[in-house]
């Protein structure tokens, strides 16, 4: 019997065994692990890299700085640092300067499966694509389909041209609307407060064909513009101050280019999708990916549409295919998000206003630029603004510049001259990490609250 | 008695069963299978992409064409077609016009391991690394390795900046060797035949700032240039013809731009690591990806450098930062292979020589440029060059456009017109896949030995 009773749990811990193996190999090779081979060595690494530890005030990168050992370090939010970012530095200054558009981090490290990508070492060697084209036919595809689920542009039977970020786009629509002989240079014109990227890099290039003549309501009053050739750059919403604009000039001589980097419910309503000749978007403020250098025209035009591929042509020769495939597997993820994406950052964006709001009003002595709600289309209600940036005003008549104000109080913001605004104005970001936003806030507060006792509300 | 026998086999089934439950628990968890989390869906889809069997004459992309029912499909070499380029086409045209570097794809197909990249949704969102720069320390460290190991350049003491392939950083460097003020534009020369993007990329900008004046070698002999504003591109190998050259001229009014894209084992002996001024290469000649669009620039001048620097921030805010990745890891790969790509791609270009040299001398109806042996440090020895392109020479009176000759044998190449030669010039490229080079060989040989028999040798 004691034989049997042996047998019977040789019998049982057996059976347990093989079910055991048996589920080793259903879960190996129906989870697919089984199939991994050469993307295995390079997924462990990336897994071991996102996982090392930075106390949530940074995070490690593949191709991060590297300390004796060969170890990694991680890279810090401001104001955090240490081997794992976990050390405050108590006085340090407030960034608010940059629109590095870190607010959206967590949204993909919250969605890590859908976004992650492994690339091959063969992948896309060419310079183009099918033998053609610099440009991704899919990529194209997949930014229609995002501005369809959005509706805030037309793309039917317009263009799409890429470029390393909206950057690179703005400068090839003005090299490819100004006239085809230089005898008559375009003028190019912004209106005040305006985006500074659209002076500064028309100027730089100091070409024959167009030339940067400042801000657009001066040049709107005169009469010898109707004959001249005009280009007029619309930031819609507006940089710096989130403000839905329109062109100011009409004409056969004119020709508007439509920057819409913000033009998504993170930072606005969208009244309704644009149609314009030439609309210009980034990847940078659509899902926070700066640092991959993807920005996109739609173009009603093909011969504008042709000679802006001569300038990615002469200017780079295309736009790099590991950029594109990124965007691809990003907007691709946006898609299969639903709202996902745009009610995260409108949400983040929304409760970075409250807070600023709250802080800004508790005195008179900064204002905020105007705030009108508008119908949304794409939420289907009436909302507010909620824009990248604050374009803070300094309301003291001995608060003439408003950037040493704030220098003052350890806030490092972006001074309205460049802008080609007063001194009375800076632009503070508010899309950078989460750190950063909470340690301006910080430091506002302090400022209003202790700058002035008598003055606080 | 037979209970026992039961017994002690259920105990070795047991054995045997719970070995093997060690086995998969050690090769899932030492494998690191086990640790694979938000990586494995992407994993498991990039080597399911890789494994579609494109019968050896093409591949499939992560973000390649897709058709009906969501299917990818192969992109073919030229001269294939079908589902899986099984098809071929039998009178197609051989292309031998554009540098594709695919020649070196085999390699990396050969090295799956060492080269596949994982990328987080969250990696390097930032404009900048570390808050500062728009450029990879880690990447220009790797840079460095790869010049010391192949000894071609000297980077000791020197700057490095990065641009979306050489093409952007050319376009840096003239602008950056440019004097200040518009008033005394640089003249920009290259000697004959030279890289037709040299003259095209800077007649394109029309920039105050510079003005593309042709052939260095018509400029050499006029008295009024020892005190103009002179910048000379060479090209080091020479595109078309593959010579190892110096610069012309000299002075303290002349920048040299050093283009290197083609210094390396693969297309030339190394006499000694190049110590100019500013030496531009790009990942395109060295590893194959073209597509990724990374080029750098080693620079002596600090000036230089932040000019350049501006230049890149003004063009493009900087380079994707997923080309740098790419390039970090490739990089990396080419390090760890020890001489592997080198050797891999001086025998594929060395034994493509031979047989063009091979086809070519049958007749006397066309000849290639001279090639001269020389030193070469990296090989230890006496070697030819084996350039990437053929300058093929139409030797006949009657054949004054070789372009057409080639064109009616059904090879297209590139007018030697467009390197400032004459038209009795054609460059054939020789970097491409091996099916274009295979049918290239076969079309010339065809146009030798039957174009017309009695001059064959």
């Amino acid at each position: 019997m004691m034989k049997s009773i042996v047998s019977s749990k040789y019998l049982a811990c057996l059976v347990g065994s093989i079910i055991l193996n048996l589920l080793f190999i259903i879960n190996i090779y129906v989870g697919g692990q089984w199939k991994l081979s050469w993307s295995l060595g390079a997924a462990i690494e990336a897994e071991t890299v996102a996982a090392i530890y930075c106390s949530g005030h940074g995070r490690a990168y593949l191709d991060g700085l590297v300390v004796v050992g060969n170890k990694l370090v991680c890279d810090c939010n401001t104001c955090f640092t240490g081997p794992d970012c976990s050390q405050f530095i108590p006085h340090c200054t407030a960034n608010a300067d940059g629109g590095d558009p870190l607010f959206l981090e967590p949204f993909w490290m919250q969605h890590l499966a859908s976004s992650a990508l492994v690339v091959a070492g063969w992948h896309q060697m060419s310079y183009t694509y099918g033998g053609k084209s610099f440009f991704s036919k899919e990529l194209a595809k997949v930014v229609r389909k995002v501005h369809a689920s959005v509706g805030n542009a037309v793309t039917q039977n317009r263009f799409i041209i890429f470029g390393a970020g909206s950057t690179q786009v703005l400068s090839a629509a003005v090299f490819a609307l100004s006239p085809e002989n230089n005898s008559s240079p375009a003028k190019v014109v912004t209106s005040v407060p305006y985006y500074p990227v659209d002076k500064q890099q028309t100027q730089y290039f100091s070409s024959q064909k167009f030339k940067y003549e400042g801000d657009a309501y001066r040049w709107n009053n005169r009469s010898d513009c109707s004959s001249t050739n005009m280009i007029e750059i619309v930031t819609s919403p507006n940089n710096p101050d989130g403000q839905l604009k329109k062109a100011i000039f009409h004409g056969p001589n004119v020709k508007t280019i439509y920057d819409h980097a913000y033009y998504w419910p993170h930072f606005t309503p969208i009244p309704a999708p644009s149609d314009e000749d030439v609309m210009v978007f980034t990847l940078s403020k659509l899902t926070g990916h700066a640092g991959t250098r993807l920005g996109w025209a739609v173009i009603k035009d093909e011969t504008v549409f042709n000679r802006m591929m001569i300038h990615m042509r002469m200017n780079s020769m295309g736009v790099s295919k590991d950029a594109q495939l990124r965007a691809f597997k990003l907007l691709n993820a946006v898609l299969e998000e639903g709202t996902g994406i745009f009610d995260f950052a409108y949400q983040t964006m929304k409760s970075r206003w409250e807070r600023l709001v709250q802080t800004v009003s508790l005195s008179n002595r900064f204002s905020l630029q105007e705030n009108n709600p508008q119908y949304c289309t794409f939420y289907n209600k009436v909302r507010q603004l909620s824009p990248a940036y604050a374009w803070l005003k300094c309301e003291r008549e001995e608060d003439k510049d408003c950037y040493a104000v704030l220098e003052a109080a350890n806030i490092i913001g972006r001074q309205g001259n460049l802008f080609g605004a007063e001194d009375g104005y800076v632009r503070l970001s508010l899309v950078r990490t989460q750190d950063d936003f909470d340690i301006l806030i910080e430091r506002l507060h302090k400022l209003i609250t202790e700058g002035d006792g008598d003055k606080t509300m």
